[in-house]
């Protein structure tokens, strides 16, 4: 069975946890069996996989999170990666042709696209089979899920469905509505679209050679950040004349908003955080320093390097009004992370800024250089190679090194590296970066 | 008019803004009539020089609120600096006799003993006219203020007066009672204990030659830290039968919890933070990264480098109960502050901590070394003098130094000097310093 994840941003919405780098989807809430803690994408991965053992899944995503794909999902992944964002046609069409070209995945077979982050249960992946089965039938060119309503929610598309049968065709798809027309909608019979969709490989192949002018994964790739912004809706879907529809009715939520995640969430309590006399309190700290919740009820409070958010569940929607683009203060990188613990802006230009990287063992930083800042690293802990100007030296926990402007460096940890980095100079952004040459395989 | 003012640690009833280093008494939360911020030490000495330019003011207190009591009230200010903590009666005799001994002040003159930490207006301190006034009367040898309840609380001490006349002598005093022997109490016309009292210095001179053995200045000072733990209510209010209350029905409040310490301030927010569709809720927010509070009632949160707070106003007097002695992460010294950023505790005992040091044009920090940990210095911004093992040289923005565990150091600032200290070791503690003598006069 071949599977495409889109693994998107979740943007402001969940702010602290969220924020460019940083999606939902990657946030480990919930409790396993044997009492760790995994994430959406994890969670998703674990199902499908016990469905499947064969399962071919692979990930539609932009380069800002393959760190943490990697890192939740291991090395063996497959990664369809999108040089830009390009709304979901694109990205879709992209993921496709690497299934066509690269993995070599005939174009009868049938694609089943499916977001990353709905929280459901294991009913849901064995709905997979059936879209499955009902490509093969080749009775429609697009076959979705629609998941039966709950409730009259504005905040989901509504499909209408032609019958009540479990796979019926499609009358017609409806925009978010007002409670009143979603619940005039649910009279009818209509589902939720979950975003579920399935096809014949070379049907999505087609409509790319069409509209984009091309269905080869290699020139879709090196003409993507010039592609347009259209959505899969648009493109396909709503051009669609034969889509049939399979009805579910299990467990299915969308943790778009800190309300609906913390419904989903495992524990109360994350983190250095301790709750007295709460209700219906939910709570991450991700920070060092304690956190104490008295007394309160229906709250969510998460502490991060990106901010503080004390909220009560039923107002969380509206977090994505109030918060700005900071830079993050927290990121995951491909070679490990950091946090930026402290930063002084001052009016003459000369600005200061503190952060703890950690390198992971085996792991660097590409070799670099910097006009408008110098930096001090003092290395508190575990061993690696330093090359500054193409002289390589050993270091380790109590040295220090002080990187001018302009001095080409880079740093390989040996044993988990830590790293604690004042950056000096009038500007301190990450675009203040060149990247240079070095002999990675060799050293 | 002889003042001594009495300037007790706040504990942690007010955790994370109080710890054993910050009290209650230098939080800014008073809005001025120019619209600057002052603290409660503060309000009391703008109020006091005011209707009396001439009062004596003298703060009893311990070493580790000096540098606070100097930055808020200035050089010039009488301190009485208690060795170690003895408790009220001890305190007082200190100060008492540093007026004798040190200010010349005649046995036969009224004092005052005022706690610093009340939230009142003028109208309480024109009393201190009328205390002083009836101290030099002689009717009694003790002379206290009462607060007109206002309601039955459990929370203060009760004076239970002869009369109801504005002045009256005190027939017996009671401890904090439950609400329902309050209010029986209140029928007989009692009054709360504040805390103020008057006397001729000779007084409590002359109990204490009794209790302590002296009241020389010099002496006390010197066996301070083996003066018995005594209250002054125990030496001294309960054994007087000649004492006289005065009746104040004027504004006073104890700020003694976040419920009541947010009444008294000025602005619902303070430092990086939003409220949106809040209500009666108060955020203090002393961090960098900012803070969003969406639609919640009644809470107070705090953000401080010890810890974050949240909670609904009437559960806040319980937080003592689950907060912990901690180290605390920000403090204000006679050189400077400094704020740990970042801490990492190995189960192999190399730890590794950082701190952002600021030390205020002309001040040092003293010539000491360390036997368990080296630290590395990034100087961030300013310039001053360096000393290490003797040697002294320039320091500004962006030079580095690298102390080896055992070498004797010291730093002065020439300008407000800004420093990130990583400190490597396998002790990381205040203890770990010893500190050695340097001719600062003439450096």
């Amino acid at each position: 069975m071949n599977i495409i994840l889109l693994s998107g941003g979740s943007g402001k919405r969940l702010w602290p946890l969220s924020n460019e780098v940083r999606s939902k989807q990657f946030l480990k809430i919930f409790k396993t069996d044997d009492g760790s803690h995994e994430s959406m994408v994890q969670r998703i991965f674990r199902m499908l996989r016990k469905l499947d053992e064969n399962v071919s899944i692979m990930v539609a995503t932009s380069e800002s999170q393959i760190a943490s794909i990697r890192a939740q999902l291991g090395e063996s992944v497959g990664i369809s990666v999108e040089p830009s964002r390009r709304d979901t046609f694109p990205a879709i069409a992209l993921a496709s042709a690497y299934l066509h070209d690269v993995k070599q995945v005939s174009g009868d077979e049938p694609v089943i696209i499916c977001p990353v982050d709905p929280y459901v249960d294991e009913d849901y992946f064995r709905m997979f089979s059936k879209l499955y089965a009902q490509v093969e039938k080749a009775e429609a060119n697009l076959v979705l899920m629609g998941i039966e309503p709950t409730y009259a929610s504005e905040k989901y598309g509504y499909i209408i469905p032609a019958s009540q049968n479990p796979v019926s065709y499609v009358n017609s798809f409806k925009e978010k509505p007002d409670p009143l027309t979603a619940e005039k909608y649910i009279q009818l019979g209509a589902l939720w679209n979950a975003g579920v969709f399935a096809y014949k490989l070379k049907y999505v192949l087609e409509i790319a050679e069409n509209i984009l002018g091309t269905s080869s994964y290699q020139k879709l790739f090196d003409s993507y950040n010039h592609l347009p912004k259209i959505s899969f809706d648009y493109a396909v879907v709503e051009k669609e004349r034969k889509i049939q529809v399979l009805r579910f009715s299990g467990e299915w939520k969308d943790l778009g908003t800190w309300n609906t995640l913390t419904e989903a969430m495992s524990d109360e309590v994350s983190g250095n955080a301790l709750t007295v006399d709460c209700k219906d309190t939910h709570v991450i700290n991700e920070l060092q320093i304690p956190l104490l919740a008295l007394g309160v009820k229906n709250l969510a409070i998460a502490a991060t390097p990106d901010g503080l958010l004390v909220t009560d569940k039923a107002s969380s929607d509206k977090i994505k009004n109030y918060v700005s683009d900071n830079r993050p203060m927290y990121e995951k990188r491909v070679w490990g992370e950091y946090t930026i613990l402290d930063y002084r802006l001052q009016n003459d230009g000369h600005n200061s800024l503190t952060k703890h990287l950690i390198i992971k063992p085996g792991q660097h930083i590409s070799y670099q250089r910097h006009k408008h800042r110098s930096e001090i690293w003092t290395f508190t802990d575990g061993s690696g190679k330093l090359i500054l100007d193409g002289v390589v030296s050993e270091v380790k926990r109590g040295d220090t090194v002080h990187i001018q402007s302009g001095m080409k460096h880079a740093i390989k940890a040996d044993t988990e590296l830590h790293i604690i980095e004042v950056q000096i100079g009038d500007e301190l952004t990450e675009d203040d970066i060149e990247r240079l040459d070095w002999n990675w395989q060799e050293f």
